[in-house]
């Protein structure tokens, strides 16, 4: 499985990207072809320090080979143009193997 | 759910840094109480252009408060302790608060 993971910036005013995110940007992701799942995680600050991050929002797809074409379809082409909309100066975005690790405790 | 994320940046020897990772690190994560899960994603160049992060660890847990009393415990502390023998300069850690959104090919 890969994850492509788009790192938000704490936007300059964060009620009105929560809104653009949820209303207009995610329809749009869920749209593209070979998503498998997508999950959003909020940083919280003050637990282990401060972030520059706020949003984080990981988008998976069975391989590379899958990712490259969602990309390159037409909703993928979409999903990148919009975020020129809200966010083209506060994203990071990066592809990575995902592995999950059996817990001694479940073993 | 929330998940503790940390960041590693290239190291200075990756081979080596994989090999304390997998050996001596993880194995004290996975023992901190408390933990539900945990994905290791290494970040893949050249797919949506570089990136300066290496690896990514991400360790669920309940909430807020099973987190605490995970990073609290002799367990949490250890894995804390050793994180200075590997990678106290190239890490960052982040808290996020964690949500799954519905696919609409799945709904």
């Amino acid at each position: 499985m890969v994850k492509l993971t788009a790192l938000y910036r704490k936007p300059p005013n964060p009620s009105e990207f929560d809104q653009y995110f949820q209303n207009v940007h995610t329809p749009l992701v869920l749209k593209m072809p070979g998503l498998r799942k997508l999950t959003l995680a909020k940083v919280k600050s003050g637990i282990v320090g401060e972030s520059p991050y706020y949003l984080f929002s990981e988008m998976y797809f069975d391989d590379v080979t899958a990712l490259q074409k969602a990309l390159a379809s037409s909703e993928g082409r979409a999903t990148a143009k919009d975020v020129g909309n809200f966010a083209k100066d506060i994203i990071e975005l990066l592809v990575a193997e995902v592995e999950e690790k059996e817990l001694a405790a479940l073993v």
